[in-house]
């Protein structure tokens, strides 16, 4: 019985890109051993272990659900993901990555490099059947709505995809529906499609398809067209596009909130009349930084594969991580990926037989 | 001699849909009076008579330089714009496109329905050789940038397409290029393609290939592949898109203006401490308002046609409509629409010219 529960135990646990990031070790050790101290969570730490040894001895932590899975290479932030992955097999997140192909893990967590960790998920971790396009996820802060306890929508795909089939989209929408009900717990979500305009002719042959098969499907809470302002006003709790439309919206967005930082501070300079009206204010400024801030959200989720993959933000520090993991731990447990095999599965069976009725 | 004369003079006016736009008549007339009064632009105000009959007598103007143009019909901003251009053949929009095609006017204002101006400039104004898509284009506010006075940037396509083919996004290029120079005055304005990425191998073929296309031109000052935060940071003049990208990018950003807005007046009501600091702020916020204020901007330019067209926020009130105006004399005395037309001429010919080497 032993080996199979140290089994059981290895593949529950959390692989853990321990070198990806801006503050590569520093961050993902301090977080592990966190989450090691407060959780039950087990963690398969993957980097260079003197490096990760090093981290490990400056935190307490339980040691029986941390090990260090040997990694000698390290892809960097700005490498080219294709090169990288292909010169360095042995880096730490292929070799986090290769833990879920081998059922030694059953989930993964990498700060690294965003382009590298869709390669590696690729390459290495089997897609859900009936899935061709995986879907990158990002979080966009929005108003308090009363259904939805979290103050984000999920908008995907934000960049694993270019273009996509009408059909990629719909898994999408099955994506984030899973993500948004399991993992916050969000009753039945609202799906928009990002388009140009609310009429259902809108956005090209691709968008006008996907929304006839959005709202004919009686699994999803479809609420039509939506457009970029929609977004931040929270209108829908998934915002279901092609990565480069997401992408450019979710980028826009950031541009626009540095601006308005980039005035603030400009504003604190100017003159002792704003500084003391920005200090007036600065318990709200603090709300609006909670309310952006991206730690909180514990990353972004890459979606479309057998097990889940949390992408936490470059910048992330130990607390952005954590949360990354125990999210990634959730994910795991309360089968996320499950629920969208299963709502993909349906579908092709469905439209198996609406192929065999049109014959 | 003077009917020549009376038909140079008609020929250089501006034609303005009078009736389009959330204040109609009253926006346009006084925009058209106070225009009259302060510059030498003519204007057809194109509507129902006795409407603008009765808003002119409100204002001080030039008579001479404003003759009524009459039309009895006006589409509603809600309108679906094709069935509306089908069925009101006389709608004050229509009848002022006409005057375009007729010679009657050098260049067109409206504040009604994009959509519908979109359709009726294609349907009645001549495109400029070579171009088959228009490109509509909108502002962006940005920092203040040395090189350019103005405090915005370019973004086009912004909604009259979805997807492009490269050569209409090199086009795009063009118009941004002739506008920034003779409208914004900004010495090569810097060109940039909004993708996924910066290198030049991202964000699928079309603009892989419309990438080169830029690169290879003596004629634009392309800075390459630009992201989504770069837009409202300044980072280029002229920002080159898909009209579904554009417009989603563009709606975001006003997302997310407005989210912190509506944090600025929930703050206000807050404590008494935040309402103090905000009104130590106001000049500040006043700044950042003028900043945004579309009125400041005269309106958005759709390019690719033989004459200008200038479309107004449907909100403008009488100072953007104005501006408005007095930016369409502008670029039609400055032949934009002309260095346009040379630009793709050149590189059409340069293409032929390349096609019979490569046989």
């Amino acid at each position: 019985m032993l080996p199979c529960r140290a089994m059981s135990s290895r593949a529950g646990r959390i692989a853990l890109d321990a070198m990806g990031g801006d503050h590569g070790a520093a961050a993902a050790v301090a977080a592990a051993a966190e989450v090691s101290r407060t959780t039950t969570i087990d963690i398969a730490l993957c980097g260079v272990p003197e490096a990760i040894a090093r981290e490990l001895a400056k935190h307490e932590h339980v040691a029986a659900r941390i090990e260090i899975v040997a990694a000698s290479q390290v892809i960097g932030m700005d490498e080219k993901p294709r090169e990288a992955i292909a010169a360095k097999p042995d880096a730490s997140l292929c070799v986090a990555t290769k833990l879920l192909r081998d059922g030694e893990a059953a989930a993964l967590v990498s700060a690294g490099s965003t382009g590298a960790l869709v390669l590696a998920a690729s390459e290495w971790v089997e897609k859900i059947r009936g899935i061709e396009r995986a879907g990158l996820a990002a979080v966009h802060p929005t108003p308090q709505r009363g259904r939805n306890r979290d103050r984000f929508a999920l908008l995907l795909d934000v960049g694993a995809t270019v273009h996509c089939r009408p059909k990629d989209l719909l898994f999408f929408a099955y994506m984030g529906h899973a993500y948004a009900s399991r993992i916050s717990r969000v009753e039945r979500p609202t799906i928009g499609l990002l388009n140009m305009g609310t009429e259902e002719t809108k956005g090209g042959e691709t968008l006008v398809a996907a929304h006839r098969l959005l709202r004919a499907d009686p699994r999803l809470n479809f609420i039509g067209n939506i457009e970029g302002n929609d977004i931040p006003l929270g209108k829908a709790d998934v915002v279901v596009c092609e990565g480069l439309v997401g992408n450019v919206a979710l980028k826009m967005a950031e541009g626009v909130s540095e601006l308005f930082k980039n005035l603030g501070r400009w504003a604190f300079k100017q003159s002792l009349g704003w500084k003391l009206g920005l200090m007036l204010l600065s318990s709200g400024l603090r709300r609006i930084k909670d309310l952006t801030d991206y730690s909180e959200y514990g990353g972004a989720p890459l979606l479309g594969f057998a097990q889940p993959i949390l992408k936490a933000h470059g910048r992330s520090g130990p607390r952005a991580i954590a949360n990354a993991i125990k999210v990634a731990a959730k994910a795991a447990r309360d089968g996320v990926c499950g629920e969208i095999a299963m709502s993909v599965a349906a579908f092709e069976a469905e439209d198996r037989q609406h192929a065999l009725v049109g014959e």
